[in-house]
């Protein structure tokens, strides 16, 4: 391996010949035109060689109105077309980063933050990453949406009514609601809080899978985010 | 855009057909066999797509040890061989998923939990991740290594004396530590605990930026991570 080959290492001091104030950090930000601190590859570098522009698809509605599968059925059809993707959802944030949350008020709102965060870091990586979670509250969502650019952020709002969500009921969650035995939970006992404006409106009754998943894609390409 | 040319969307029944207990996650529970479930990707896939096996690259060592350098020097030569890197470090975490710790016990330990947690997600995504924290305390790195696979938790001491860090002080941090305006600062009022057995000790009064690198990348190809 001869980086000088590459043209790309021109960094050939050795770490601790520097003793005094000079230090290594100040040759760091004294070296910004060094080529190898440049090439740290930055986001537009990662849009360049993955052929996609990274997104957060914020997907949010009730418990049970089919957030997970659609945005199961779309990351497959993006990686399908070669798109780097990842699922942000319960069952890889809740039992790993956000295990020391509960359900209370505050720890939703931190729960929903720091996917928020995770999503961010996601999107700075090159990645279009989808979360799925009820986020019943839009000041919750809002707050995810003002930590990106603009166009990045794409809500998608899985409009499935109450009803039918209560009649599905895949976890028995309602049940446990009605009963009393579940407290503060999203349509029985605490509000959801639907999308003023939803950059995509899924109304499920009308959709089968197949035709949601195409209308997100529809958007992702009308947006300039994939081209295929 | 027709799933059903590709052979991968078979599942058309409309979300909001089952109307009773069948429900739509009992649907999914019950369609495992349904191509467009098991395409969803998994780790092996992105494997088998990237050409390179993700692991988390956990550079530990004193303030002003080169731990970032080194880490930046690394991601920069994978990223010229088309590997999908992250560098996960204080700029991007500290201002962001973990702006609400401070520097207590508890906060760091929260902190290098979360960071855990993080790599491990990018992890799963397929990403070649590298953390680059002061992570002093050997519990903390373990707590960490616990959570994923024997071979994807690559632990690299940068090490580099104290008296040469200090003597660096990049950001006048070690100055403000010995002045007593930053409290339980690691190596001057606060421990760094060594690791016993790191698969890459990076002695830096020997290394070169290049030479650092090289041993990263060596010890990649050897344990079959990265194959050029």
């Amino acid at each position: 391996m001869d980086h000088k080959q590459t043209g790309s290492f021109i960094f050939i001091d050795r770490l601790t010949n520097v003793t005094s104030g000079a230090g290594l950090i100040k040759d760091k930000a004294e070296s910004r035109n060094v080529v190898w601190h440049e090439t740290n590859v930055s986001k537009e570098e990662r849009i360049a060689i993955k052929g996609h522009r990274p997104c957060i698809l914020w997907f949010t509605g009730l418990s049970g109105a089919g957030k997970s599968t659609i945005a199961g059925a779309v990351e497959s059809y993006l990686n399908q077309n070669g798109v780097h993707t990842y699922v942000l959802d319960g069952d890889n944030v809740r039992h790993g980063l956000n295990k020391d949350l509960g359900f209370s008020k505050t720890d939703r709102e931190e729960n929903i933050r720091r996917i928020g965060e995770v999503a961010k870091l996601f999107l700075d990586a090159g990645v279009i990453v989808l979360t799925s979670f009820i986020s019943p509250f839009r000041r919750d969502r809002d707050n995810v949406r003002n930590i990106v650019n603009d166009d990045e952020f794409i809500e998608i709002f899985v409009d499935t009514p109450l009803n039918v969500c209560e009649k599905r009921d895949p976890k028995g969650l309602y049940k446990r609601a009605r009963a009393g035995e579940i407290k503060e939970f999203t349509g029985v006992d605490s509000p959801y809080e639907e999308p003023l404006n939803p950059e995509i409106h899924l109304e499920t009754k009308d959709l089968s899978v197949d035709e949601a998943v195409e209308k997100v894609i529809e958007h992702l390409k009308n947006a300039g985010i994939i081209n295929f």
